[in-house]
């Protein structure tokens, strides 16, 4: 059992991160002071797979618990699907002293998230994450939001979980394909911050993606570790926390010209990641045997580096808006070494574009 | 011109209130640092009438003005009016570094303000009120939200403004009861924090009646400063900010009994106010004769402490409702002298019951 506190004056908490620890939920969750009447935010997969443990064990405990069960993927994190849940929580008298559980990946998390940040103005919430890309990145930090039809997590806000009880064995049941997605960010985690991981994830390939849980439990706690210092330091992303989206910029335009339905969110990092170094590279910030060793890593982790179909005059403009959005400069995270990055803004639209036509090309 | 400050650490801001503020809008948002990409909420009855006149001035002064028009009422405050706001803004290309500017009364306030809390996670903005109840009342505090078809408020957040610009001058054009139900609040500030503003309103009717600009000003920076103290105690409202809610337990509940269409929130203020202090009577926490002077004052300004219609059993279930969102017990702010409450838990439900048939007949 590993664990991580996020500092945050009145708003700290605690990650605890190991193997079955869904078995103790209720447990944790009276730690953190989370009882009484429970709403149990999930998608239909996970909801098949835990539901039925996790509703009977907390109910021992002597909560009421509401289930409320959403649509599985990034389709279901609409401010729609927030109005539903706030007028199931009416209906079943959830108040103040209620708690929302968020059980399942990324948009379970966000969307219960969203919800709990806003109903009565904010009532407590549990992250329990059950995909990798969760437990290492979306549920900690406090970012919560919903999608709209144009751009993604554009209504949101900044509300710290109470608890975070990340359980390893969930992973067992994750799709491969999600499971790899998930080391994309284990990999941005690497780069952004921690030159140690990174030579793990080329060391200990076998291990990874045998999920062997001893090296999850580290692999997530290094991960958390990284991010918990950067959002003590800037809970509301005015300024470094911006590291945190190192391969986000083609990543993001990458995802939304695909319609969000072709690459996992990992994948599209992965995508980004690849196209950031190479930017770094031609402005002569990443070392170009970095850009090698990286792209060697997601290619062992069998992750997309190339997109034939790239329609890469939509992609720049994506880009393009990305750059009004940060105030008038296209803004790019860029690895200098393992464990290392910079932020430039203002980098060339060549550059860029050159870069995207690489990634038309360099489709296995 | 009057001044009060909010002081909330990183989140203080100042409130201005004078007359014709409005003219000099353009220089008070630039002052608190709000320029360049600008949506302007607002009604449009108010566009009507101050709307060509402040873009104009907003974008002499080198701005980038987007005009965001909702309908007047409490019908407008809905999260569908919150999603077209979101659509709009990704539209006219708004970012973190672009604000919000809510001109109105306490709808364009509580949504203007609920969008600029939860676009892009939270982006700054202004509250420039038009009626004296956003003036005294909803414009500070930072208590922002929708409503939903069943509850009031029910969604939102607490998200301060970085500045309020109060133009007494905007309340020439309210209409008379509009302006007679604010004064509710302002009664309600009176009887929960200043024996002296209580006086106020009993020696200077006629002064307060004919909108008299110095009194206004002075009624406004009183109540102002009552709830900066209160807010700055308690941001959050976990704890001594539950005495805004003096007359609001019976208010609401009226409110929702009469579906909020007869009416106005001041106006279901006073009838709460009047039964909160025929509850404290009956517990031996108010003085009988302050019940007949908060009595008087409400007559004499002509709100309402009556209602024929009252559907009694509906509304003792909205107050048990509000009984089990306090985690168990009816909660009643009750009033014990002029310029002092008391927080009562568990309330005798047969108390209540003889309150409200007292209401049902003492319509005037």
């Amino acid at each position: 059992m590993r664990q991580v506190t996020v500092e945050l004056a009145a708003r700290s908490y605690t990650i605890h991160i190991g193997t079955d620890l869904l078995d103790r939920l209720a447990e944790y969750l009276e730690k953190a002071g989370l009882t009484g009447r429970l709403a149990l935010v999930t998608d239909s997969n996970v909801l098949a797979l835990y539901g039925t443990t996790v509703l009977e064990m907390l109910s021992e405990a002597g909560n009421t618990v509401v289930p409320c069960e959403i649509g599985p993927g990034e389709t279901s994190k609409t401010l729609d699907n927030a109005g539903r849940l706030y007028h199931r929580f009416l209906l079943e008298l959830l108040d103040r002293t209620s708690a929302v559980i968020a059980l399942g990946g990324g948009v379970v998390g966000d969307l219960a998230g969203f919800v709990a940040a806003t109903y009565m103005r904010g009532i407590p919430y549990a992250q329990v994450p059950t995909t990798l890309v969760a437990q290492v990145d979306s549920s900690v930090g406090g970012k919560v939001g919903v999608n709209l039809p144009e751009t993604k997590n554009v209504v949101g806000s900044f509300y710290q979980p109470r608890i975070v009880v990340t359980d390893v064995s969930t992973l067992r049941t994750l799709p491969e394909r999600e499971y790899r997605a998930g080391l994309a960010e284990v990999l941005k985690y690497a780069v952004i911050a921690d030159a140690d991981l990174f030579q793990k994830l080329e060391s200990s390939r076998e291990a990874i993606l045998a999920r062997d849980h001893g090296i999850l439990e580290e692999l997530i706690e290094r991960c958390c570790r990284i991010k918990a210092r950067i959002v003590e330091e800037d809970e509301t992303e005015r300024g470094p926390r911006v590291v945190l989206n190192y391969g986000h910029t083609i990543g993001h335009a990458v995802e939304a010209s695909s319609a969000y339905d072709r690459f996992l969110h990992g994948e599209a990092i992965a995508i980004g990641m690849d196209g950031a170094a190479r930017i770094g590279a031609a402005l002569g910030v990443t070392d170009p045997e970095f850009v090698d060793r990286q792209a060697a890593l997601i290619d062992a982790y069998s992750l997309p580096r190339g997109w034939s179909e790239l329609p890469v005059p939509e992609v720049m403009t994506a880009v393009a808006m990305d750059k009004k959005r940060a105030g008038g400069a296209v803004r790019f995270v860029l690895p200098s070494a393992p464990g290392c990055v910079t932020v430039r803004d203002g980098v060339d639209g060549r550059v860029v574009h050159r870069v995207l036509e690489r990634i038309k090309e360099g489709a296995r």
